[in-house]
């Protein structure tokens, strides 16, 4: 459980930081960043929300481009951004597909050769990491939260709905929601799981649903109606439509004019954050 | 006066976009970025803060990571921001050094050598870059304020200093205050102005101040006190003082535990807005 701090900044008057370890589940070593607030630096343990980025992103993208510091100061709340993929897995072609290998681990375990050796974020994300954070950091492990953009929100809603005891509450920005659906999905899960459709569903939060998997909290999904993948990747229609048949609490909100950058996140991170105090919080 | 428009984003209800122009003073295609309020969609003209950035960055690194916009927009104020440095001047040897040349343009119109040329931040900051934003866009050009960060905030108190008519408000975070004295400006002065160093002065904030140049409004200064650059090149101790002497009203504010970067500044971006928008709206 040795972590390595490669920097550390005080920021609204508590912590960030980007660190590394070394992945059971990986097998790698494997890179996140932090915010720790002023609060827990008298020995509280504090919640966390976890956030996960999307397609070409990084450890440090969500903290640096989404402004959640500050509203997470507010609250009193820490925030965790693991990296979107293994790092120096040394997968043949890893790195030519901005969709596929570095950067595009869609928070699953890989079942197929040759990814399978370290593609492993799935567990990573449900397992290794929340017990590293809640023993290295001031962090109450009984109080997470999970957000995501795009693939990590797809994350999001895939990790909550199947770990609901352990993710108290979930939102996401322009999440892919129907990954088994779209392009994207199909070459992910092609790649990762193998091209038998049956063994998708656990990594669908559409097809989730729609089997009677369930958040006892209002599930948060925010979209750009300028949003250049809505129609193709993203689609909430989807998720909504299962959410509706299966009584599963949802609010889908609609914004006229956005797009799919962190501009978009910026403008509503402040709801997530407030969506999830209020469940965390209670 | 053509712009050419390489991105545009809603965010914060608000419009961020990156341009392009033919720049007259540059003799080059210059760079910014811009944040236009929805209040300005109705025609109205509005305020405008002017931010410079430092050493390394560009035209896009303080909206992006300042956190700035949200609270432009809470304000319903614009948001320019500027390159560090031409860009495609062809001086050679420009991009060998993290602090000369690209990305480092100290806001100052060169008079040597090979930089004269095109190395004419100063009169395209001072000129330029006002004149066509308040032609092509609905900003109001007698409501403008400056702040940078570093060698930006050393450009946003040389420039209100020198036109305190066209920069009605002024704030820095960490700023290179007396670059005469210190070696990021030694070297850029020596290579932009020459080694006579009695050319230095009207680029130096603190020089400014004792040869009698004032501001009416208090000029706000953040400095992180474990900043690693405080001693060796910012020391705003030198500018406080001969702002004292002076009878300039200037508001020093040390932050134990802050370092130099954009975690810092967007720790108190809320307080310049306010500060700047207690005068501009007064």
């Amino acid at each position: 459980m040795a972590l390595t701090t490669h920097s550390e900044h005080i920021c609204a008057g508590g912590r960030v930081g980007f660190y590394s370890h070394q992945s059971d589940q990986l097998g790698l070593v494997a890179r996140f960043g932090a915010f720790i607030p002023s609060r827990a630096q008298s020995g509280q343990r504090v919640p966390a929300l976890y956030v996960l980025a999307g397609l070409t992103c990084n450890h440090e993208t969500f903290l640096t481009k989404s402004g959640i510091i500050r509203f997470a100061a507010e609250r009193g709340f820490a925030v965790i951004a693991p990296d979107t993929s293994p790092r120096g897995a040394g997968v043949a072609g890893e790195g030519d597909s901005w969709d596929l290998g570095l950067a595009a681990g869609f928070y699953l375990d890989a079942t197929q050769t040759p990814w399978r050796a370290h593609y492993r974020m799935g567990s990573y994300l449900s397992r290794e990491l929340p017990e590293l954070t809640s023993t290295v950091m001031p962090i109450d492990g009984e109080r997470l939260g999970l957000m995501g953009h795009s693939m990590g929100g797809h994350g999001a809603l895939v990790h909550a709905l199947r770990a609901p005891g352990l993710w108290k509450s979930v939102s996401a920005f322009a999440p892919i929601v129907h990954p088994a659906a779209v392009p994207w999905g199909e070459k992910a899960f092609t790649a990762y799981l193998g091209a038998n459709r049956s063994g998708w569903a656990d990594h669908d939060a559409t097809l989730l649903i729609a089997s009677g998997h369930r958040h006892p909290h209002t599930i948060l999904i925010d979209q750009g109606v300028a949003d250049q993948f809505l129609d193709t990747q993203l689609r909430p229609q989807e998720i909504e439509k299962a959410a509706q048949l299966a009584g599963q609490p949802m609010s889908v909100r609609l914004h006229e004019g956005y797009d799919h950058s962190y501009w978009f996140i910026q403008s509503f991170i402040e709801d997530h954050v407030t969506h999830h105090a209020a469940i965390l919080t209670a």
